[in-house]
């Protein structure tokens, strides 16, 4: 059975300068062989009672990457080995009218968890310098003052993001971020799948197709993403994603690691409570 | 008839370095003789219809000061001159359990202006560096990883709240903050004053008098916050507080200054919509 902690610690990236994604092979799997491989992990949901007795940290994870990459599946893989109450799922599809009527982070804000608890984002703030940069056109729609608007708005988004990233750790949030890195013709096979599947039909957009034609113009603006915004407190994950099961395991492997630097342990209850459990102890015992 | 305009430039700081509370006197009433003199306030209401109009500006204004310094009368004087549904007053007081659960800013943004807006904060994030800062046992109490508290936890936040307020700036919030400089006489004749009317003791905080000793802990605490984040984007106005009514002018005169900086125009209605206007006035005048 395999070792999982460090399995995710190839795929990070602590400090985004120099980032080139062209050398990172979306079908990597390590030289594993199945799915099997997975039975090593256990410890995601013992370390998140711990988390959660602590009481002091908050653990968000930002899901990014193209349509059908997989930010639902590792998701889901992510709650299923949670204590559901301690662990919730916000996913971000197009910002409604009131959420477009403030600044961009708004929306995600109010959903950040709770100290003890585990957030999980499909899609995010990212956003914002991914499909607003590839579609110029959904920038005009923000009703941004136009003499804000600047060629250096992309630099200040990201310069924002970090600013806000560092706030959160500073405040008790811990930010592991996974870019679920498809390839081009795994995303075609993937889309084609789902339109050859009548059970799945409904799952498409009609325009990932076209979203599909830009792949360049996406995988540009992953690539600036990573680069400004990768730093040791709040590094991103490369995570292949060709390999569905193999992704999971990375992800789930990233958590753990991350998790474990928090160094949590199960409080110390302290002698009065120590005390009132002995007598707790007693009134059981002489009954 | 007075004139409003450019009153309260004499009391905006734009670069905190260097600032001394001391020099700033809280009977200051710049040679004004009385209240007649406020009449001359009359564009509030016409700026915040072109906000509201253009839609792509919000305004924050953030009231500090020690109790009974007059952030709820200057709150309800800015709201009496606007269009009352587009200015909102939000309080903040003890955070509750679930706010203490997040970081210190998330309570406060899930109430940020929209778009079009004002919105007017009592009291703010700002507390965390006045009151919180005070009584470090009030620190103690936020949960925060304890390894994350250090001594420059204050250093750390100033710099949180700059980039936040940077943030809110480039995307379209107009940030204006108040420190309502009341002197410690005032103070205390005030606490006094309300004791004795029985009308107003219900308002009366126990805990004010303990606050009142703590005055010199306060001042230096103020002094710092405006030193550390005073900038040109988002000014601090040192206003004083000791005439009531002259506070009031200062704060209406700041608002005004600052709306109007923005160039608000009311929006271009556009061809489209133009001619629309014209068959429409021919309905009514063919009928």
């Amino acid at each position: 059975m395999m070792k999982l902690n460090g399995l995710a610690r190839r795929y990070r990236v602590d400090d985004g300068r120099g980032f080139r994604l062209a050398v990172w092979d979306p079908g990597d799997a390590n030289g594993l062989i199945d799915e099997t491989s997975a039975q090593g992990l256990v410890q995601l949901s013992e370390i998140q009672e711990r988390l959660c007795a602590q009481d002091h940290w908050a653990v968000l994870l930002i899901l990014q990457g193209m349509d059908t990459a997989g930010k639902g599946s590792a998701a889901r893989y992510i709650m299923s080995r949670m204590e559901p109450q301690g662990c919730q799922v916000t996913a971000f599809g197009r910002p409604s009218a009131e959420e477009l009527d403030h600044d961009f982070m708004w929306r995600t804000t109010r959903h950040l968890p709770e100290r003890g608890r585990i957030g999980i984002f499909r899609r995010s703030y990212y956003e914002e310098v991914l499909v607003v940069r590839v579609h110029s056109d959904i920038l005009g729609n923000q009703r941004l003052p136009p003499k804000l608007v600047t060629r250096k708005i992309w630099k200040e988004r990201f310069e924002d993001i970090n600013a806000f990233e560092r706030y959160l750790t500073r405040n008790g949030t811990l930010v592991l971020k996974f870019f679920l890195n498809l390839s081009k013709e795994e995303h075609k096979r993937r889309l084609l799948a789902r339109l050859d599947d009548p059970t799945k039909q409904w799952k498409f957009d009609p325009e990932s197709a076209t979203e599909h034609q830009r792949w360049d113009d996406y995988m540009k603006a992953y690539e600036e993403m990573v680069r400004a915004t990768a730093t040791p407190d709040s590094p991103w994950h490369v995570i292949p994603a060709d390999n569905r099961w193999f992704a999971l395991l990375v992800v789930a492997s990233a958590v753990v690691d991350a998790m474990e630097g928090l160094g949590l342990a199960a409080p110390d209850i302290g002698q009065q409570l120590q005390e009132r459990l002995l007598s707790a102890r007693a009134v059981l015992e002489n009954e």
